[in-house]
């Protein structure tokens, strides 16, 4: 099914997919550029907007970058359901999801009538900060990173549940043991204080005020202290795994000595270490 | 004694003892999800009803559900009782008691009149968020982690001792320092206070005035910040272990001497390091 | 001058040095044990003392636990003093003035008059915490730990420097940006409040206040984030080495093979691995 | 161009430049040791003329030093320039800039009139603090550590990048759940509050005061748990990188080929690895 479908791209559609979706000519890499560019400054032009005083200042300046960055994304969004072979698929990907929620809101205040309902739809635009993880893409490293967590996600799983575990047990305990005068209104209330003290955070909104109340928290933060390790631990491992085998496939020749057998051999050797015969 | 004891489980307890409490046939495995779904609803609701403005919304269908999931676990901690060879036992391991105090509360609910103890006995329902623990068996991973913890217990009771020692001392300076007009008001409170700062918690609740107070303080949090290496470093350290163990078992050669049956040669080993003989 | 001072210890003196400074006869066992119970009891007299509610009503019992916790204190003092060779030596020594000011204030107080200056020295019996410190002596762990750390001294105040450097800095930059109004009175705070946040644990007692102050604060919070991981660094890799160190010890062979010198074998290796000659 | 550039310094200047500029002379190191402890004198200074009450008390005491501290560092300054073969080179440097800075103010504020200027004049000699950057040169280690960091410099990068992602993104969607009756004002302010909460400071300045914000923040937190330990694998990495090639330097022979002069030879290496001659 999948070989029937496909649509081979021709004329300018097929130039508009190597512009839009690759990075290899030079006007791809422009277009690269340029959107990420355009990103970021929608992004702060939205943050700007959510100023109050900037807002009235320089309420009318805001409003033209809002709708310019709106009518270029629509444009892009536009290519780049025009440029590839299988739109409905790209419209329903994230990314594609994400393009038209940024775009959407600014079309959608102008069809609205009342404030009210516009203040709403207005603060939707600010989805369009999801767009930033586009960048993502652009950086190579972030792979490599990536790769290394998603190999110890099991582990990273456990430890989490592990803390979610001990979170509910030491939230309800505090509920039970402080109670409701003492901001503990509620067992999720409890558990989010676990959660803030378990973690170091520790706003100090909701703090222990019995003194059975301090004694429990001093012992999960002493615990929450201790348990910051085991992601790091996790995550050391698997770094130092990582650097382990990117150094083995340099460093290392797989060449075994045809005279002796030895093996483990620098990468440059052309005679044995051991026996001096030829390899 | 132990011989003498042993009661072969036959007939329909042998098959509830497979189901219970093992995991290895479908029923086994059936069991074993819908106890977790269980678990987990029935916290769930232990959570909301703690809510106040939801315990007064939807107070009946909590009652409800509340005495649907004692019957259900009062149900399971009878055939858990019946299905093994020593009830005593199961009764007082810790599990056992957890999973009555996770029935016993309801219960007692309907026999104690007055509101007031009635608050005091439904609050210790929560009791129940122990069973959560229960969770744990199913991961394996854990037992993993827990492993490599339990590896470094001497090491870690250890810098538990020294920070509890740092606390104590610098919980006790503080009070001199702050006295109790600056919130230090006992020196328990002190080395509360000086938990919350050396784990980087900080609520804020409690906070040095004085300029000594601040200098001391201020030392304190430099120590908790590098003293937090501690353990990383430990927890590291095994991981970093238990990773080099498994790694060393693939790398040794699986081979056994011909001569002398000797293991655990290195993988380029051509004589056997014990024995000689050729391999 | 060393020999012509060392005076030998005879009869009961000798006995007693036995008792109170070696722990190797069951005499001396007994008394370490008998003397951490009696610190950590006097501690937590001292706590407990520290509390108003407590002192009020069992002022009495504590007082007279005072009491006879000084007394003991003294009768060990005394006999640490006629049981040296050198007791001027001792009473100048870090424990020895640990020991009399755990029991001067005792005596002191009944000597002055006067509630006020009654109120100071009783504060100062505080002090007897640092008698804590003696329990190391009892942990053998604890010595390794120190040494790992002792051996990365220099690297931890390099860090130690560079912290404080920082927080100099960005602690003068943030008095520029808010100014007393906000809190920031001095230097000294602003460089107070930079501890405070750069290791991340944030009291809240000052917090910026102006946009560019809390841009400058957002700065310092991620750099205390990222640079938390030296001292963690520093600590793993020493603990890795000392694993390595004594990994080495135990599993390798320092022998090389008579017959063709190679090295690398496993300590109980009898044979050369690489050309079976007899080691 | 360099080469027609270049002055030789002779007479005082070449003596000057080597007691200024180098630490190898007795002269030289004495220069040194005088003016760190120049510099840190004078930060105290600047430090405690920022406390109203000592300034109030001890004006005309610090306002002299102040002035000695100026005098000296312009003579410093001075000779400095006039010891180098490039003043201009010298001038535009960091350390050139930061030393005019740091006598500048004084001297404005004798020509300026009035006494608001005169207070943000004073106000920037804090910038003298920036000197204490030079006490940097004297330590050895931190020149390997720096190394270390700049070695991991791209994925820290990778790392603070994806940090201001995430921050960017919750800090948005704390503004759209919590709004600016819970003191999430604008974005900009959500983003600071998500930085606060990432890096576990937690001011509790601005906490997330709906249901949902403090569910979101729950997550914030044990994300910004999680991730501490990226950087510190990094670190860690990178520290064990280093000590493992300082050990391999040791642990490789210093022997070169006497056929070819190749050296890096492995330990045990017998034969030449690169023309196979023996060694």
């Amino acid at each position: 099914m999948a070989a029937r479908d496909e649509v081979v791209l021709t004329g300018w559609r097929a130039k508009g997919h190597e512009i839009i979706f690759e990075s290899d000519t030079r006007a791809g890499k422009a277009f690269d550029v340029g959107l990420i560019l355009a990103i970021l400054t929608s992004i702060v032009v939205v943050m700007l907007e959510s100023v109050e005083s900037i807002r009235q200042e320089h309420g009318v300046l805001l409003t033209g970058a809002e709708w310019a960055f709106t009518l270029l994304f629509t444009v892009e969004y536009l290519l780049r359901l025009m440029c590839v072979t299988r739109p409905v698929r790209y419209a329903r990907s994230f990314f594609g999801i994400v393009d038209l929620l940024a775009i959407l809101p600014t079309y959608v205040s102008v069809l609205v009538p009342g404030t009210q309902a516009l203040a709403v739809i207005r603060t939707l635009r600010i989805l369009r900060v999801f767009r930033v993880l586009k960048l993502a893409n652009y950086v190579r490293e972030s792979e490599t990173m990536v790769r290394a967590l998603a190999a110890s996600r099991r582990k990273i799983e456990v430890f989490v549940s592990a803390v979610l575990m001990l979170v509910v047990i030491f939230g309800s305990l505090m509920y039970l043991i402080e109670g409701p005068e003492n901001g503990f209104t509620s067992i999720p209330r409890g558990i989010y204080w676990a959660i803030v003290t378990l973690t170091t955070v520790g706003y100090g909104d909701i703090a222990p005020q019995t003194n059975l109340g301090q004694a429990v928290s001093a012992m999960i933060m002493i615990l929450g202290y201790g348990i910051i390790a085991v992601p790091t631990g996790i995550v050391s491992v698997q770094f130092a795994r990582a650097e382990r085998e990117a150094m083995h496939e340099r460093g290392v020749s797989g060449q075994a000595c045809p005279g002796c057998g030895a093996g483990g051999h620098a990468g440059d050797a052309e005679y044995c270490r051991l026996c001096g015969g030829r390899m």
